[in-house]
């Protein structure tokens, strides 16, 4: 599939912007600390997914254009470092696709090598987020997911509709696309009416 | 064998409940953060084993029954949450009933891949305590098996009493219940008694 | 190989060693969270660079040496730990050692799965540095990778002096030589006259 080829390294490169943004706004990293951890948040969801699938080759070992296209990002984010940091919304939709891509195409990924759906709602969600948790717990943060909670959610969701609408027999590309959207829509709208999920046994306290 | 499935099954479901309870202590988690910490801290010793081993494929990847098992544990933790908290003496049974568990069939599994008994005793003990630490770690804490140390120790005693057993040919469901027996039996002594290990290099600085 | 097989084992040792220092220096843990931390550093990275490849099954899984060599590295460390840490210069040493050994057979272990050479440099730091990656994770600190920066930059760059040593078809032993004194040659200079690497996004900001 040579779009779907393009796609998973364009997400790669969305992923590397993202991650050495973060990894930039923190105590002054030099170069290599950036390079690390954006490498890390981009190939990270991709490498556990792989390896809990026993999926070898992982992309990245097997074919060095993942590796390109992470260095691909972070020069994008050296050379436009001020103004991707003053355009947080710029930021926003790029990182937005990058887990909406990783989350169907990682489903895809698990439903080829026979897992029930469920598992491979939860790989693709994992290969969206656990890149971004591995450099959080890297620099010793509480992991974004728990804290902008509906992030995670909006995967999962995603991940569910795309499995939905292949058990109807809708056309694989359709399937991605709806999946996608949904994942970006529900980001979107999470983030803009500060939507979040209800607290786990709150309901028992009062 | 059926009974070491739903041994298995119930473990996984009485680690599922102490890594909720230990996820809604914290900063106020939702239901994703609290359901994304019970599943890890559940399935988290057990894979990395099977990943060290390259025992492919995966519990929770290849029986769906592994992920209900945890979704039960979290709703058992969910429903009975303020009771839970008030009976912390009913927790631990539940948690060292689940360490032990783990620990004899992880001994077991590697014994299955043909390893040295040194290792299939370490990676027995991981089974049992290394959910645990990736649940600290994504926590931001440190592990906990730094703190109460006897702890893994117990682990790894009794499954080094296995494989004892296992080689003075013991039928196995003896060698599995006597290794339960004797991992719950010096967890409760060790916290009833407030038993620790000495500090490593102490005894040169006095 | 005999003589990489007993490197190897010194090199385990050696990371084993300063694996235990680093842990004791913490709040007084015993001697299970020491051997603990210790056996990580000692064979985290390679175990990653393994898993990474599917390079099945992994080193201290199949031959019970090289835990025997970790244990070894632990009493060495108990034994020694007062003058060990009053000299600071040969614990440097030891680890500089540990570090060139690494990056060098992990490089030569990566070429073996034919993978690229970009990649088989990326894994032989990879193998070198992660486990004093997770050492620090789970002690819940700034992996110190990314405060002593010049440390895997050392590594990725001996790696890279290894592969066009070999490129140009210099004898094995000789590539190996070559790049593990640039390693550690780099490191000492780079400590010694204070050097570090540019920051990242700063050229922009003045």
């Amino acid at each position: 599939m040579h779009y779907q080829y393009y796609l998973e390294l364009a997400g790669t490169a969305f992923f590397a912007i993202s991650g050495a943004l973060a990894a930039a706004r923190k105590a002054s990293p030099d170069w290599f600390g950036v390079t690390f951890i954006s490498f890390i948040t981009a190939t990270g969801g991709g490498s556990l997914r792989d390896i809990l699938l026993g999926a070898y080759p992982l992309g990245w070992i097997s074919d060095v254009n993942v590796i390109l296209a992470v260095f691909a990002g972070i020069l994008i984010a050296s050379l436009f470092f001020r103004n991707l940091l003053k355009l947080p919304k710029l930021f926003f939709v790029f990182d937005s696709l990058g887990i909406a891509m990783f989350t169907t195409l990682g489903v895809e990924k698990a439903l080829a090598y026979d897992v029930h759906p469920l598992v491979a709602a939860m790989l693709g969600m994992f290969s969206a987020v656990m890149g971004g948790v591995i450099r959080d717990v890297l620099s010793n943060e509480i992991p974004v997911i728990f804290r902008k909670e509906i992030y995670a959610t909006a995967c999962l969701s995603g991940a569910i509709l795309y499995l939905i609408l292949n058990h109807y027999g809708l056309e694989r590309r359709l399937c991605i696309s709806a999946a996608a959207l949904f994942i970006f829509g529900l980001r979107y709208l999470a983030v803009k009416y500060h939507w979040s999920l209800p607290q786990f046994g709150r309901q028992k306290e009062q």
